[in-house]
């Protein structure tokens, strides 16, 4: 699958789509996926941070896309692993994907998500089933 | 808390408001919230079930939110786990929180997640920094 | 299987022989293994407490064995989770399991570890391969 | 501290002295340790492949030197999580642990055991309390 066709498929779900997210690389061992900031992410009105609960899909759909784009393909995500960091302020976050293992039934990717500034806010990993 | 103020606290996040949470329930040990089906939460338009995507934040939240209930301050989410067990359709699903361990500076909640049927569609834990 | 065919099954392993495991209990929802304390334990001679390395994997084999006493056939472990509550001192532990979920392919069980005062000391689950 | 002092650290612990565990390289931002075959780590007298239940401690001691060797005080291990990804038989296993966020109250370490023909055997993450 091309970048495009990820792409595509990535924008399927009207969430992906609220989510607003952009894959801008694709090779098979890593992928990379923009999110960038809307105010109706906020955890309370006076509070500019990201919402963690968003984080998590986040870490899911991209460990799932990289398992995608290294060839292999996965149904759906069997369980999921998210630390955070740190608070996320008003910006774009990089979302990295790294494959770990294509297995047979199970595939595993490790997902790290960074600011604009490159600050590590949250990282995780998904367990993908084949 | 009572529930009322719970829920008051649940609905300040805009991100909660569109995930259309209800507390239904809430005491020390446990409580109760309630996630109405909404049509853009499929994984794609030809798929009526429900975007997995959308389970996590929920299983966090919950699990936040017994924490709270317990009469415990919580501050934010260290990690988060969840297992997808089951896809989830066109249905109402009851996010219910359980606490494991009120500590010093991490509790522990776990939440389960059943449709309508009572099918468990998806469960997990979250770890809180007090 | 009855109790004491999965006593007989889970001493196959020197490693749960030197762990020194038995299990008290079994139905298909819920089994209780009982661990006693051994000196060579501790993390350090001057510390009288159970080495934490020691509680993940009692969670794993606590959750396999859950799925076998349910009845169903899990081959191997796929993922595992722990939780650390609380240091353990010279005591028996009891690990419990329930099952969460037996599925097609994968399996999820809850386990919880207490002492012998009744102190939760380590929680956690397993996913096991079927 | 240098690479003999978090040795003789190490191998205060009995059950790494059992483990028969040694650190061969350390640095602030990775660290490895190895552990050498012993046949009473079979899960059955009949199969010589290494119990998993091994590996979860070997993961969470990796991790937690990881972040002593990054300079980090820590003091116990808050979670851990372990994906199996093959069976380990009869060889010598690579521990690698790489340090993925130094932070207040929790760090965390991420940590990858491989076989000596370079097979990705398990692999997981450890938060541990500072």
């Amino acid at each position: 699958m091309t970048l495009e066709d990820l792409n595509r498929t990535l924008l399927v779900a009207p969430f992906h789509r609220w989510l607003n997210l952009r894959m801008v690389k694709a090779d098979t061992e890593h992928i990379l996926i923009e999110m960038p900031w809307r105010d109706e992410r906020v955890p309370k009105p006076t509070l500019p941070a990201m919402h963690g609960g968003i984080l998590a899909p986040l870490i899911d759909l991209t460990g799932f896309y990289t398992v995608l784009a290294s060839g292999n393909m996965c149904k759906s995500t069997a369980d999921l692993r998210v630390d955070y960091h740190r608070a996320a302020s008003r910006q774009t976050l990089l979302a990295e994907g790294r494959l770990v293992k294509a297995g047979r039934s199970l595939s595993v990717a490790d997902v790290r998500i960074h600011d604009e500034a490159g600050t590590l806010v949250a990282s995780g990993r998904g367990a993908y089933n084949m």
